[in-house]
């Protein structure tokens, strides 16, 4: 087992008082940069409802209505910054930067406000964290076109960023997720992810608790394990596997381009991961990335985001996994969430698991 | 009280075999075109398969990738018929036309897949239908261009439609919706909506019923009644009220312009309502509409869907309601689902709930 190449992480504050951290190989520059900006000013209050009626936690957050929106290439603010422009990132490069979201939907000071006549809403509810984390300081990059090294080091930034977030006792579930693509709304083209880090566990991770736990009392097996056992079995829907991972379109696949990438070992959060599982996943998620890139010849709108098990409290049968959600239909056609999916939560989809599974198998090897 | 303007209903056939009914008012031309176009043919099949993590259903329709796509307007197929152009509506004029969707989620013939393994999927879910419902035969009239006596057919014709369908005896939920807007995938601009007849309980009203279920168990009260009394008192979400309805945005507003509409009285389903609150309906639903065309003075794209109780079984607490999500955020922004909402299923709003009720009814008056 080759021994994981090193991380170098440097802690610093911009000029409002958010924090930023770079994630760097040990032979990059020094990072002292200061923040000079001075005209930074953004009111960050957002609150938590309860939608009683259905029995969810809804995060306002009226400030995000002014968040930036499609800037010039010339005034993305997670370029480094030069002599003349001032940016969220005060170095001249940077490997992966990490800060916390100047548009934020929840920040340590976010709490729950009390519905009119109280509808059962759970106590105690407050704070979280929103950081942004650059992959790479090329503002046209996207994460497919990273290399494994580079992708290496973002994975273990998520890592880092999932055992300092948890370590916040208001943090319940943490969300590590990528936005790509202006078809599905995406208001920044430079190559990023985020992390949300909530106070509570939202509903889709709460289903999935609940239905491993009601399996678990059934048959006394593990879901996921079974799930995935089944998968290479059949090999189907299998995109792509090495001796530490799976990818395959699950069996009730919901978006037409549907991904789920599991360590095959049992994890229950990033942090579990070991040195070889590390490094094997740069290169099986970039060929993942690219054959959706390349299944209709252009870029493929997706949302990617690791799910976690619960931060605290019981944490038996978590199997965190990666799930890819990539929106095209066809070459010029998207998915959209129409009243079946959107007011009923029944999802149609018009790509059988099989047939994408197959589509991306040979985008693969193309 | 005044007695409803009566409706002539007309079940015909189209050429395939699909079934095609008129809802006029009796002063109507009769209804007895033959459809007598020879080229039709689809496969319908679809499939259910289960999503095991999750424990939901989804509806695998391959054969919905070669639906009609924006088709020009000369070749619209929800118009009538004329000498030239044969479409799904024989008749050269209608008021209110209900046929089976040529290219249909949801059939009598659609079955459940056994999941490979057999991960706990309910047992003997099957069938289902999909119904197109057109509102006029004008190609550019809207929901809010209507009359109030065309939007009364209209729930009249819904109302119609319930009772029909619920005597399916495979067919557990209905939702009754429109959507509306390119700019939300809508791919057919003729004034329409749709009518999906499930053979199960989606996931939103599955969530609705439990909360339901729950609050009155710990509280001997009704969840729906006590959330539109603390809305009624406080006002500042409500958008417009009549004797019989109420329509506000909802304390944790999920959609920028989210307006739920409740008949003060509560129904399981639409049969149950009166003719009173029926014919108060259609002045109150067209001014919320308009209003929310007005609020930026340009078309809202928006889902409106009816939430209905379960068609079979304890219906106790059912509250029958329409749910509007208007998705205009800004004149030129739309809310996108990103990460948050699409992977984590939690939801940022970025409109809070008494901004949007105070620009709706200041848009009303307007």
């Amino acid at each position: 087992m080759d021994a994981l190449p090193q991380v170098r992480r440097t802690d610093g504050q911009l000029a409002d008082g958010r924090a930023i951290t770079y994630y760097d190989r040990p032979d990059a520059p020094v990072r002292s940069a200061t923040d000079l900006r001075t005209d930074l000013s953004v009111a960050t209050s957002s609150e938590l409802r309860w939608d009683a009626l259905v029995g969810e936690w809804v995060v306002v957050a009226g400030h995000r209505q002014e968040r930036t929106y499609h800037p010039r290439a010339s005034a993305c603010p997670l370029c480094p910054s030069t002599s003349d422009q001032w940016t969220e990132i005060p170095e001249r490069d940077y490997q992966v930067a990490v800060f916390e979201n100047r548009f934020p939907a929840l920040t340590a000071t976010t709490s729950a406000v009390p519905s009119a006549a109280g509808f059962d809403a759970p106590d105690g509810i407050a704070g979280g964290r929103c950081e942004v984390v650059c992959y790479s300081d090329r503002h046209d990059a996207s994460a497919a076109d990273l290399d494994p090294d580079r992708m290496t080091l973002v994975l273990q930034t998520w890592i880092d960023r999932t055992e300092v977030l948890r370590r916040d006792p208001h943090v319940q579930s943490i969300l590590v997720f990528e936005n790509r693509g202006r078809e599905i709304g995406v208001t920044l083209d430079h190559p990023h992810g985020q992390i949300y880090a909530y106070p509570f566990v939202g509903p889709r991770d709460r289903a999935i608790a609940e239905r491993v736990r009601t399996y678990r009392e059934r048959h006394g097996r593990d879901l996921h394990a079974d799930l995935i056992a089944a998968e290479v079995r059949s090999g189907e829907r299998v995109v792509v596997a090495d001796p530490h991972w799976v990818a395959f379109v699950p069996f009730a696949a919901r978006w037409p381009f549907h991904v789920r990438i599991y360590p095959l070992r049992p994890v229950a959060d990033l942090t579990e991961l070991q040195p070889d599982e590390i490094s094997s996943f740069a290169p099986l998620y970039l060929s993942v990335l690219r054959a959706l890139d390349a299944v209709f010849g252009r870029s493929m709108p997706l949302i990617a985001a690791w799910h976690q098990g619960a931060t605290h409290g019981d944490r038996t049968g978590s199997h965190a996994f990666m799930e890819i959600s990539g929106w095209r239909r066809g070459p010029d056609r998207l998915k959209y969430l129409a009243g079946s999916e959107s007011a009923g939560g029944v999802w149609i989809s018009d790509v059988p698991a099989e047939r994408s599974a197959a589509m991306l198998r040979e985008a693969l090897i193309t």
